[in-house]
């Protein structure tokens, strides 16, 4: 007996808790399968590490999740980059979510008075004041946040060196396509793989928006949110690009962009409810590009390098679904929804927990795969 | 003595005279030398042939020229399509010409008066004739012109069924990087690559916006204009494409949807006089989808496939560059702007009768190589 754990799924989530099982030796093997190692949600992703500026009133189990993993996030980095030997891309220049008409100017004081009752670090500005700080906003920018404990990860810089730490650590990284967990009625014994069968003792699903099809207990409680990102790149001739994290409601609509390296940005994102389709749509792009160039009008003059359009795993209460569920062996890290990057690192540790047969840390409880789901709306 | 004959650029251009050259046995050997053979312009093309609404008043030879070209393209895609044994993809639904506001009704209406001067066949209709003979044309449509005479090829077929036809005819196809054409002060001895020499009696320069680095006889008389194009898709959701290409000035920039099989459209395209600047630009990608959208509506709901930049090869006086030139043995088939799918067809007429040693064909006679360069303006 080898004591396999086999993590289904190669986005960030997976390489995570696959790395970290290796390491910390909690099982005798680990098999990571992924037709395709980070190519899902994790490799279109802005990188936001940014509980704050994504909080809304109401959502009060969401900020203090999204918060304890941005406490954890510092350690997490430097661990995945000692262990992988390459950059993570961390950036701690923070946020400014800015307003640019009279609604949004509204909703950003709503968004100040709720963070100041949380006791959250944030600076109210005017426009003039915020262009002082980021000469790249444009003059449609009315007011803004400055909000300096947010975070941003290189989402691809993290998923190459999550993958060199697997596998420094003996991870078996598998190409296959994994049809659904099996299970004897009592406990897991393995899974399909392209109709053959692999054994295992344990099975972490990290499939993302694929999960429900894995195991009846998850049906229905992870759905593909659509998001539509742009990458594009500073020129010789443009105007250099912000240095911190852009965020702002255009006509209602939000709209992000998040410095990389080479003068880069990651221009977000759409979001549809719309299935599993793949394409990406001549009108999100209109909208991003519309949306980003009434906050930083110098990107008309960027050069775009990608359009790329992924699937987010969405839950009714838009909490993850973490550690134990159904049959014995059996674990969630999945239903990250938009905030897969800022939650990898609260999740690895509810993960590592889990397969000691530990509780989940109390940061992670709310997001217990084995809680009620909630019915929407 | 081999009669090696050296065709510089394996565009639509480059590949055609090849395959004619070897097809008509009009040398020992024919080689066709690209580094990357179908990349350039050719591979970036609407594809119209369309030199009816291309014309504009005073523009009398190039209209005449491509008129030619558009009489000899039936009878070149038969030929290219059996040799190849691959369809071209020759579309004969027509083109209809669109105004979406006062001042382009009334580019509409000089356009018409000058074409019909011309004896063409050109039918002048209001906006809701337009959206009955094609659903696809927006509210915003005003007035139109159906110009039934246009083709329009599918360039990246036509590049695919060149290459074949070529190869069938025993065209060689080296896949290396021309510097410079070599010549003894009276004739043409071989090219250089990379540093080492192949020897050729003759050379034709068919190397598009690079054309003018490779012999002195060039420089200056071909400069690269960028110019970008979209390929989008219908889906299943979607609001079919229009049958006929859709042409349009929307606030005085043109704007194109050329229709290809599956559904697609090819959208162009922007134009900047900015040397060899390879980027799609944000802002050239908001152009074309704005300026689509005013005119076909449902591209929203489309796939966005590609978004790619390449370099039309122009010329002072808008006409391309054909026949002997400089030292004997010597040929140019190049600066053909943004009319190379169009031109490709008379060209290889033109090219054959002067390697041949033949004059020009009369209707090539305007775009001799060896006439006086124009000034500009």
């Amino acid at each position: 007996m080898t004591d396999r754990l086999v993590v289904v799924g190669a986005g960030a989530v997976g390489a995570a808790v696959a790395w970290v099982a290796a390491r910390d030796r909690l099982a005798g093997e680990v098999v990571l399968v992924d037709p395709d190692p980070g190519s899902g949600a994790s490799r279109v992703a802005g990188g936001m590490l940014a509980p704050i500026s994504e909080a809304w009133p109401g959502e009060r189990e969401v900020l203090e999740l999204g918060a304890a993993s941005l406490a954890l996030w510092p350690g997490f980095a430097e661990a995945v980059a000692a262990d992988g030997g390459l950059p993570v891309g961390l950036r701690r220049e923070g946020t400014v979510q800015v307003a640019v008409d009279a609604a949004d100017v509204a909703d950003l004081d709503r968004v100040v008075e709720h963070l100041r009752a949380w006791g959250r670090d944030v600076e109210r500005c005017g426009g003039r004041e915020l262009r002082r700080r980021e000469p790249a906003l444009g003059p449609a920018v009315r007011a803004g946040l400055l909000i300096p404990d947010d975070l941003a990860v290189d989402n691809r810089a993290l998923l190459a060196a999550l993958e060199a730490a697997g596998r420094a650590h003996g991870v078996v990284v598998s190409r296959r396509s994994v049809s659904r967990v099996l299970d004897d009625g009592v406990r897991v014994t393995g899974i399909e793989l392209d109709g053959e069968v692999l054994e295992a003792d344990r099975v972490v699903v990290a499939a993302g928006a694929w999960s429900g099809a894995l195991h009846p207990v998850l049906e229905g409680r992870v759905r593909p949110v659509k998001g539509e990102i742009l990458r594009v790149r500073a020129r010789r001739s443009s105007l250099p690009p912000p240095s911190r994290t852009v965020r702002a409601a255009v006509s209602g609509r939000p709209v992000y962009a998040v410095p990389r390296e080479g003068g880069r940005l990651v221009v977000g994102a759409t979001q549809y409810e719309a299935g599993f389709d793949p394409d990406v749509l001549v009108g999100g792009v209109r909208d991003l590009v519309g949306d980003v160039e009434r906050v930083l009008p110098g990107v008309a003059d960027y050069a775009l390098e990608e359009a790329a359009a992924s699937f987010r795993p969405g839950t009714d209460d838009n909490l993850p679904l973490l550690g134990p569920v159904g049959p014995s062996g059996l674990f969630a890290a999945t239903g990250h929804g938009r905030n897969g990057m800022l939650l990898v690192a609260v999740t690895v540790g509810a993960l590592a927990a889990a397969l000691r047969g530990d509780p989940l840390p109390d940061a992670a409880r709310a997001a217990a795969a084995d809680r009620s789901a909630v019915a929407p709306g």
